[in-house]
């Protein structure tokens, strides 16, 4: 029989081998009192077990306030599994045995989810990304390389006239990929259905001048029906994206979208903070991103290098790294395409590179193409000539002696985000 | 023009009225570049709005791990604002703006959401709880006092039957109200439908012959067309009452639940920790719950007074009072029946009714009434006398005195959980 596998780091005021069975317990068959039905057959067939422990260090203080006292608090790993026979391959359910009543323990001082396994139940059960790569690649004119791309900003404020105004200078401009910012959804100032009609005029005009459509992601962030609605109209107007706040809808929301439609679904992070903050409490990306695979994210969002937020460098590629990452066996990957951004120009693509080794990603900048010196243009062609410049393995400034715009760049932006 | 407010508490390296404009400026028009279309006009109509502005405290060391360094870390409390004309009365677009990227901004080490005042425009697009209080107390046959509640445990591995000989005896005991774990959805071993039809069997055999039918949430956690089929097939079998993990469906899903059915959604709060266990991230309480009561959900976990869980009993109780506020002017009160259980028995019943002032909630005890010494039906009555005596305004010591069932509550987990 399959089962689910789950890895934490902990620390409790107790001592390991003890708040792991509490865990396991409280997150299976067990209940604060010893009862009637709890027979011993029934904790083997139905119970969570425990894979490993493994201390890995020792603090006088709690991490966190909590309300059970210990004269030590000890810190380490567990592997925890369940057998697949208690909630079937649903993520929904999923969510809640392997992240719910357990933060509220008070046996626990710091409780983050590490990592999870799915076992192959669930890709029968959900069809993951329909894009992926190679479709993305494909809508997007983009046969290697990143799709270079940028954010519609202001992020609130422009209207469907102004909004499209902006997407035929990109295009111009020569982008492959434009995204609402997730703060634009389908309020009053700039509806959706307006927005999609003004922004798809420019584009589908642009693709027949030039034969390259320029992918946009329309955020139809919003209600289950709305998000379908959003999803056909984008379609029926010949777009190729739709983009969605993962938190702000959920799994099943995610799930339903990609039931409805076949265009990528770009997957939004916001509000990703929330869980990776605090080293003390959470859920770490690299277990995170597995869900909205499934549920069928097609791109996810990871920050970069030297970006404007909080999240170090180092995590960032170990999330896009992650994301690109087979899930299950037997060529059913699931992988979806990282989006880079927050603060990024062409100075941070060598060193982008050099640690992914990969270009199946997309790569937003703002700032790094509208205030480049040399303008949209210029903005978009130093990032692509930056990794022009990393798959010949030329270093960037090398590269930039003979790119004028990636000179430009490297000029303007270096300095200011070091 | 009406605007949404939220209220944060955050600590910052910087100054707080600098970190104020930051996450104004992030969280609306800004970005990290000064560009061209961010007018002063746009700024004015679409830019968050700083309301106020309160330092509280310092300290030299960040409260969380912080890229930005400062010399001392201020603490304080800020209310921020936005027109309506942004996003339009949307809670998963809400979300994303109140509670969005600017968890991640390396200009805060630390950010909590305390409160948001909602717009009545908010009134007009959500329909909010179905059944609310006077809906669940018809449904369930109970006219004054709290429901008195259980969990069905082992939280799993029992199958349809079994549950539902564990629901005959809870009847026949004189239960109120009866709940799925979270942890039981519709995995092989116990599918929904089996389950519905075993559990409801019982529960309409048993109000015929007594003309009581205690409430049942089924716990229909899982994919949007999942729970709508689960809703019906409860609602078809005679049942009252479906539950979901709020976090685990989201807000659209429990949006389109609520559109879909007309059944009283129990919500359970599980992964809650995640949001609550540290004092310098996360949401409030007091602000999650309107959202999931805009979304429709009727009753609410909140745990209760020494519950086996980390959140202290005043939080528990100003949590319960919250869900009992109204939310909208004009009679439109969206009123949540708060649910507290969690290591509940007789004995917290006296400080919890001096605390919260009213009956209308669901009491749940799962080891108070399995492992009361006089079985089910007197841990039940021990509940219930528990209410009388608090209704009443005498002590539980002194009803004790001439109600044996309260007693042996008393004397069984008073010491216990003290």
């Amino acid at each position: 029989m399959s089962r689910l596998y789950a890895e934490y780091e902990l620390e409790t005021p107790l001592d390991l081998p003890h708040t792991a069975a509490v865990i396991a317990g409280e997150q299976s068959s067990g209940t604060f009192l010893k009862i009637e039905g709890e027979t011993e057959a029934l904790k083997v067939a139905h119970g969570a077990r425990i894979e490993s422990i493994v201390e890995t260090g020792r603090s006088d203080k709690p991490a966190l306030p909590c309300r059970m006292k210990g004269e030590i608090y000890t810190r380490g790993r567990i592997r925890l599994s369940w057998p697949m026979e208690n909630i079937g391959p649903s993520l929904p359910n999923t969510l809640a045995t392997v992240a719910g009543n357990l933060f509220e323990l008070r046996e626990v001082s710091a409780l983050r989810l590490l990592d999870i396994t799915f076992p192959d139940d669930f890709a029968k059960a959900y069809p993951g990304p329909a894009a992926g790569i190679a479709g993305t690649r494909k809508l997007a004119g983009v046969e290697r390389g990143p799709l270079i791309g940028t954010i519609i900003k202001p992020s609130v404020g422009l209207d469907p006239e102004a909004t499209a105004a902006l997407v035929k200078k990109l295009s111009q401009g020569g982008i492959d990929f434009i995204k609402d910012d997730e703060l634009q959804a389908n309020g009053p100032h700039c509806p959706l259905e307006a927005r999609v009609k003004a922004v798809m005029r420019v584009l589908n005009d642009h693709a027949e001048r030039t034969g390259k459509k320029p992918m946009y992601a329309f955020n139809i962030t919003g209600e289950i029906d709305e998000m379908k609605r959003g999803a056909d109209l984008v379609r029926e107007a010949g777009g190729t994206c739709v983009m969605v706040g993962i938190h702000s809808v959920g799994l099943p929301g995610v799930a339903a979208l990609r039931r409805h439609t076949d265009l990528p679904i770009h997957g939004h992070r916001n509000g990703w903070g929330l869980y990776s903050r605090s080293p003390d409490i959470g859920i770490s990306f690299i277990a995170w991103q597995k869900f909205w695979r499934i549920a069928g994210v097609d791109h996810l969002h990871v920050n970069g290098l030297r970006n404007k937020f909080s999240e170090d460098g180092a995590s960032s590629i170990a999330s896009a790294k992650e994301c690109l990452a087979p899930l299950f066996d037997g060529g059913r990957d699931y992988v979806a395409m990282p989006v880079f951004s927050s603060g990024q120009s062409a100075e941070q693509i060598e060193d982008t590179y050099a640690a992914l080794r990969s270009t199946d990603l997309i790569y937003c900048a703002g700032g790094g193409i509208m205030g480049h010196p040399q303008g949209i243009a210029g903005g978009i062609a130093s990032l692509r000539e930056g990794w022009q410049a990393a798959a010949e393995g030329i270093s960037l400034d090398e590269y930039a002696k003979s790119h004028p715009a990636l000179a430009a760049a490297i000029g303007a932006f270096r300095s200011r985000l070091a």
